[in-house]
């Protein structure tokens, strides 16, 4: 059994993973760390883990955690883990890290978005950015695992193929993207009560949310050059999900045409036939979030618009799920070497 | 393996028991029966199964089906069961029937409350009142296993002890339910459009529904006599989800004094505390449905209200797991030996 | 035109009282207290109200308000009216509390049930409990109107006629009542975020909610002794609406049989036909909440279930308007001898 | 009085047009037309009305009607009015066309998007596209008003002081818009049930929605010459609102530099400093539907991203109302001299 420790357990991407840990069979959750909730049973402050759950809360001293567990997971606040980790941690136990710590490998442009300085950028090279289905072989030898937020978890996957492939012109992407509200994580805060969330809908970082230039990296790795796109984030009345909407010039083909349908399908079926978490639906069929809800899948489509020249691709995750937690196990089950899936054949829930 | 048939797959108590059993170990669903979309895909009925599940749908002959497979799900439109019902069906396969034809056993009580004839009373005597935590061991000799309503399972499993020990008078019984609008069902009807339902909440089958003497008649038995109650089922703008609160006159000890906190807990534990799917909740803790969604559970609480001299008890479930598909799952574990949680040790989603 | 301030200004109901009066034609609000937000612009906090409120919040000093306005409303948390009443502020305008100070005549039952000291009792006799349906006639007269809750609101009305005219036996009613969450205020609370509520449905208060005492207190001279009644709320995943389900034991005629339906529709009648914002649904048509969102309607009807003998009475309302800021304005129409409609001929918004 | 006449009275816009024509002062329904009520009383079919409106539905005779009203409204689906307007009625009624029949004035373009034959052409030059705030002084001439979709009005808006400048390049224009639910209708469709809608996002009709030629044909009036757009409506859950997220190349200074926020701002100030029902809202204050629900409002802001030269347009309205009901009531305003805001005085509700 790998032993497991989770630095940030009762936020919703930790109780996520709390959730998916509980059904995996070769884990075992050891540390529930909690630095609001310490010595609270985590059954009452996550009371669907009544009876499920014993433990009680602890702190996050990963000096500690790390000598009675294989794996750390930290679903912690930007900076937190740059400010703690060090080699000796590194060498006892794999890190997962969920906050953005160590997805931009230019520092100056972590410092310049996040607006903090980062404490240990000796650790950023060896991170590997964990989009399983991208980077699986870097992953299953690395030690310090970037896990991809969940807005550029599902924007990238979307248009990777086309980028990858020259299909698009990635210098005219644009993301429009749509969350549900558990992406805005659990503190109390006016402005994600229920009053102002529910029958509502709007954008928030316009032009500065701190996802854009995690995607812009990697699409960029992917282009072969740096890119500058548009991402602008939305606030949906709803618990879960994610969808993204994005927009792009098709490159026409020597001959001036645009690529066809089925040009278009086949590349992305060169990513992602084999790719059980990513399914790229029927024609005329676009993705819904409530269609991968609770489940690891990201649902891709698109659409080819002659009248404009553009494309419309078209991404769906829970944003808890494979943008969150559920790529966490994931890329844990490639750290260990299991089975990718194990943990996670969960079928999404409808209704 | 268990082969398994289902009628009615294309509900959503149906989609429910799809896919709990796509995460059963020891069964196979050979056949998605749906009279509406026969020979079309089920993934492309619920997209959520797309690449999940690749049969097409078939229609609704029991004959045939009862030659293919070990236990057949009816999640039909009442009536439907007691008409083609019949022994060479019953001697070849299990049921468990998600409709009301065989839950009461009176067949006058039956036709007055549906508003129509019982096609096939003759089997109505064995079959069995599926409610596992109650009749556990007459489910596990049955061939025909009732499978109780939604409302119903949260209802009496609330009341259950109090009744069965005498500790409340059942004829001060009110239950005040409310529910998640998939107990509705899927079809298309003004009433259950969203912008009808949405930020909306209503009463509906005041005095009349047809829940009512299900649960009178199981409380009836708990009470070795029959009661009458009043039953309200309201409808909540959330998917998922019953709350049941139910008030009662306690019935007061030999000295005047009303039972104590302790004394009712010590009831109910004597009831549930080995009960995997029946969680009591800590004192003053109260059933959030949320707490229970995805999942196999009912969480249950109690108040004492030392002015009115009554109980106040609260019961949740999730009304198309332990409300419909996964106590049918449960039964069905039953019905062949196997663990009686076996695919149903879902972690309830949260949020 | 009517000078009116407003204390609390920027919670819900305070909004709500500023949605209204901007509405009425009679009045113009001349104080936007706040302490939260001093000398923010008021449209910066309700940006509905961008460019049309131009002022921007002040303190909640009384004194100085006295001076200006002709009406004071507090829309304040419990005890803060009570602790800054005095005599002089009552000689120069009126009083409209939103508060619970004044509801209740028995300050030990205030106390005991808001579990704080009651800092002028010596206002308690002069305060007049604003229900105009029922105290139309003191209401004109009062200078200091204690506004009820918009559960009790919902609560009472429902089942006024029926306690006054001995059609129920008072002491068997219970009031299992269901609220939309802006009744939660807008107070920054975990247990308030739209993850939390959204999809979710719970009892809270459980025997011990505060408008007990105050429903208690209204029938109690309705029924011409003191009751005591069964109070559940419940928190129901939407902005606004009160639904109120009561249940009561049915007076028998001299002959042992139940009222008919006409003869309880005729009692609703006799105390409702006549009023504007009460509406009695026909036979067998049960309220909605969204029925009367946005406006000052209470909806109301009821089923007699010759089964049990009891009667079921539903009553909705929208929370903000007739269960906090339309009753306000409706009180302040009477005090100032203006139209009781004025401002309030707001048509219910559907969907 | 103005009597009006609405044919398609039970759809959700006429519902919303009745909601505020009983707010006008200077207005009479005199006919509630529901070819599928007929005979039934409104306030039956829409409860919130009961005791509001006492008349019956009636049939869709626009030949009988024109004799009885001075204003018809019709509220119903493409090519009705096609095929029944005439002369005679146009002689002796006004008509505002909430359908699509007479707002494109190529009608091959018409019946490629909406795959219908359209049959009174003649009549499609002289309606006014009823966009108020840019064709205010031809609809006061009109005869014939073809009141503009919900998208459409809020796309325009939010893009049209910007492309009638020339501060955009009007053929890079991406238009990301989601819609509340109500948007979709009341028929009784599958895909509209809550539990379907309810936590779930989706885009349809993408590249190919009917709302697109609309915005291309009035925005390509402001642009001096045709252009080419991307649309794509998302569904949201939610009943009312309407926001689009508007993506376009900013055009270039002769020095190069992008325009400022200070010389954007006058542009937009230039064309909506004196609409009443057009608020630019403040530096990086961006629109939230919430904010504008019930009211006739559109809020529109716009954020300068210097890192990609373009420029991101937020634009937000109740679709029912600016969207639809509201637009038309404007419309009928200035048809008949009256203030242009008569009956719609209403402050956006919140929560």
């Amino acid at each position: 059994m790998i032993k497991a420790g989770i630095i940030g357990a009762t936020g919703y991407a930790g109780a996520e993973l709390v959730r998916l840990l509980l059904g995996h069979k070769e884990t075992e959750i050891k540390w529930y760390g909690s630095r609001s909730y310490i010595d609270q049973p985590y059954g009452d402050v996550y009371r669907n883990m009544f009876q499920l759950v014993d433990a009680s809360c602890m702190d996050d001293n990963l000096e500690a955690l790390a000598d009675q567990v294989d794996v750390i997971f930290t679903a912690t606040p930007q900076g937190f883990l740059a400010s703690v980790l060090n080699e000796g941690i590194l060498s006892r136990a794999k890190v997962v890290d969920l906050s953005a710590d160590y997805r931009i490998k230019d520092v100056a442009v972590y410092e310049k978005w996040y607006k903090i300085g980062h404490k240990s950028p000796q650790f950023i090279d060896e991170a590997v950015y964990g989009l399983c289905e991208i980077n699986r072989e870097q992953v299953k030898k690395a030690r310090l695992v970037a896990n991809p937020g969940c807005y550029t978890t599902c924007s990238i996957l979307t248009a990777y193929p086309l980028v990858k492939e020259g299909i698009i012109d990635p210098d005219t992407l644009i993301v429009d993207a749509k969350s549900g509200t558990s992406g805005a994580g659990r503190g109390a805060k006016t402005q994600n009560l229920f009053c102002e969330v529910n029958e509502n809908m709007k954008a928030y970082g316009v032009a500065s949310h701190r996802h854009t230039p995690e995607i812009e990296e990697q699409l960029g790795y992917a282009a072969g050059h740096p890119i500058t796109i548009s991402f602008t984030p939305h606030l949906v009345p709803m618990n879960r999900g994610i969808l993204a909407t994005e927009y792009a010039k098709l490159n026409r083909k020597p001959d001036g045409s645009l690529p066809s349908y089925e040009e278009v399908k086949a590349v992305y079926d060169k990513y992602y036939k084999e790719e059980k978490f990513v399914r790229v639906l029927e024609k005329d069929v676009f993705p819904e979030t409530k269609w991968v809800e609770g489940s690891n899948y990201t649902d891709i489509n698109f659409k080819i618009d002659e009248r404009t020249g553009r494309i419309i691709m078209m991404g769906a995750l829970d944003n808890l799920v494979k943008g969150a937690a559920g790529q966490a196990v994931q890329n844990m089950n490639l750290l260990f070497g299991l089975d990718e899936s194990e943990g996670l054949d969960l079928v999404p829930m409808f209704p």
